[in-house]
């Protein structure tokens, strides 16, 4: 690994009050319960621009927390990711108040109709003249299921067969309906596009039916930069073949860097590039970041934590005893989630060791010091875990990132290791420094438009 | 009819191109291939709020004109609502450069799956700041159910019972999954949500089952303000029932009376704000607005009117000789159009009459003239046929907009019949001066929160 290499980051949120460190809403600088306003994610996007971050990544989930002691009663209590808006409305308003920070936005595909999904991302990459980016999940959660129509959601493995077929009908639609050049614009002529190179994309699938026209004219992606966020060994499979991004949660530096080893291996010589979760508390001194955490630690909530904890394991942990071992092998909830979890917490885990770890409200000790001390252990995961960045999780809004901003970017620029200027051109651009399309060996490639007759 | 009644006005847009009056795009100083543009968009939000208009009102189509001769490509030559991106996603940023303006959005029921629609509108309705209202479409085309998987659409009244069965699923989840006073923000107690005051939606029919919790806290107006637009008798049926604001296609002053009529008496004592679709060419004298009709007709498309007309028809009208009688009386598509045109052309209208109709690529006549003969027309049809304002259509843009901003908006303000302020408040609150909610006698109220123990 060089030294040099360039630290990415993204700001993890979400559209609610409480996204990952439960209860931070309450301390009383937090503006977390202002999520209904677009000044706000506004005001956010500018900072981030400000502080030049690669992008804001938007988690979402469908359906309520209810595991935990079978009602939602400690979600709602806390917050716990509800109430939770649609995170894709965000993006207009930031995009127009920006000119370079890109948006990464989880969109849940297995009760999205494909042919509105597809232009409504489609619609975005034109908005935001080529910022988008799709965080792919398909979903774990039962109440998410029953919200659809459904008693419970699909098995854990079938959900990625359901995502392959799902992925290859957005593809299509994204990918091969108006050849490049469709598009004329010819104003003396009155042709606005060729139909001669539109064509309609027919689909007859195990789950999907199609035949259509794609509404919605090339954009500068075509397809939005694909995130994925399953470490589950079909999760990795799915995202070594997809991906262009993967948000990895590994739980601790070892765990991490064995799932990026795996993700680098299954991916071959395609690159990717890894995120893994990390949540920062700084001050000026070491001494003043302490402090701020143990200020921060007073406002946690245990309750958010076991209500998210238990939808997440798909285990109701109100039926352990403190000290009793947690069995999740049942469960049919995020698999990454669970071994994550049983490396950070030791085979065996209980609840107690659960709660002890859950310092801010969260799943992942925080990285916690001076400026200089957190770049330190950033550098050092990007060597030793080999990622290329972070997703780092917000604590109290919106303090900590612009603490981070002022405090910690500028020792991150001294050393080299992050940009002092935004590159140009759409988000995979600026990620891999090439095109704007997916390059030709990516699936998505496969479904582009070839020319019938000439075989040009 | 008080001579004194207020004149509402929406601008009527589409986010493509060519929208109702096709091939205005090729004039040179149409901005109007810039729909993917949100400065485009903002700009146009902005110079709206100066005119003091009350909405931008956005159709959208899901699937493509494909009835004329049997393929797109007259519609994609022309530019004929396609290209066209998701209207949903303009929103969020024009919102956030006004504080006024609301926002009228055409989504299509049909497809949407209800737990994530209602979502996606009440998160608007948060972020606009309860300005959003919703066009109830039930949709039309068989390319569009091509595109969702479906062999062909619904029959005509079969989706007025699928829109009906819709409708009650996302009443009770916008009005009756959260109290209004379910939160309570307590950052003291570390209580956001009172579990006490949120519950899941059950609902078991015929189309849609779901037993899930909304995940969004009440938003300012609940349930948007609900537009409708199907003039057909079952369309009526409905709108009578449903619609706070109607969007009728008459055609012509006498059909539009009858029409009119018809709805007030249907819905009785419950107030409706009726909007008829107009187009209006404008200048400093009549004879400049002569002028300037003459120089938009010469970019008038016949091939755009062609394909919209034959698709909105469900007649293919390349089937028809010039001078042959269209038989329409087979089709399931909008049957409002259909009624509308053979008011308008007459009983055994032919090819021949509805081209000549579309005088400016569109299927109505535009009013045409000085500042003060607009205002008299658009008077005269307050009066006459008992309407709350218009749905303008744009022919050249932006500026047949800037024009009846600069021109014609001072005429009416002098006139004493066209608002000189913006009420405050929410899109409900501006169209009827009462509250942000639907009245008690409309069906969204029965799906209200009830106490069950209490009875309170």
């Amino acid at each position: 690994m060089s030294p040099a290499r360039e630290i990415r980051l993204n700001a993890f949120d979400m559209a609610c009050v409480g996204h990952i460190q439960h209860g931070m809403w309450t301390h009383p600088s937090d503006q977390s319960s202002g999520y209904t306003s677009l000044d706000r994610w506004v005001s956010l996007a500018r900072l981030l621009e400000r502080g030049m971050f690669d992008g804001l990544f938007l988690a979402d989930i469908i359906g309520v927390y209810d595991v935990f002691g079978g009602t939602p009663a400690a979600a709602l209590r806390s917050a716990a990711q509800i109430p939770l808006i649609d995170p894709l409305a965000l993006v207009p308003a930031m995009a127009h108040a920006t000119t370079h920070l890109s948006f990464g936005v989880t969109c849940n595909l297995a009760y999205e109709p494909p042919y509105l999904f597809a232009r409504r991302m489609a619609t975005l990459d034109h908005l935001t003249q080529g910022r988008i980016g799709w965080n792919i999940v398909t979903g774990a959660l039962d109440s998410a299921a029953r919200a659809m129509g459904f008693a419970q959601q699909m098995a854990h493995d079938d959900r990625y067969d359901f995502a392959e077929e799902f992925m290859r009908v957005v593809y299509a639609l994204w990918e091969g309906g108006w050849k490049d050049d469709a598009v004329v614009r010819d104003r003396a002529g009155g042709v606005y596009t060729d139909p001669a190179k539109v064509r309609a994309i027919h689909h007859a699938g195990k789950q999907f039916r199609l035949d259509a026209v794609p509404l919605w004219e090339p954009s500068p992606q075509r397809t939005p930069v694909l995130y994925q966020a399953g470490a589950s060994t079909r999760g990795r499979i799915f995202a070594a073949r997809h991906a262009e991004c993967v948000f990895v949660y590994g739980g601790n530096l070892p765990e991490t860097t064995r799932l990026t080893a795996d993700l680098r291996r299954r991916a071959g010589t395609r690159p990717l590039r890894i995120f893994p979760l990390a949540s920062v508390v700084t001050g000026r001194t070491e001494s003043e970041a302490r402090d701020r955490l143990d200020e921060y630690r007073h406002h946690a909530s245990m309750e958010g934590v076991l209500a998210h904890g238990s939808a997440s394991l798909g285990v109701d942990l109100d039926r352990f005893g403190m000290d009793e071992p947690v069995d999740a092998s049942a469960s049919q909830a995020i698999q990454s989630n669970i071994e994550a979890l049983a490396a950070a917490l030791g085979p065996g885990w209980t609840k107690r060791n659960f709660i002890d770890n859950a310092i801010l409200g969260g799943r992942q000790a925080p990285i916690v010091g001076s400026p200089s001390q957190v770049a330190d252990t950033m550098q050092r995961w990007m060597a030793e875990a080999d990622v290329d960045g972070f997703n780092l999780s917000r604590t109290v809004m919106p303090e900590c990132l612009a603490d981070f901003i002022e405090l910690i970017v500028p020792v991150l620029q001294d050393r080299g290791v992050y940009k002092t200027a935004y590159r140009p051109g759409t988000y995979r651009q600026k990620l891999f420094g090439a095109g704007d399309r997916l390059p030709d060996g990516h699936p998505a490639a496969a479904e582009r438009w070839v020319d019938r007759a000439s075989g040009q």
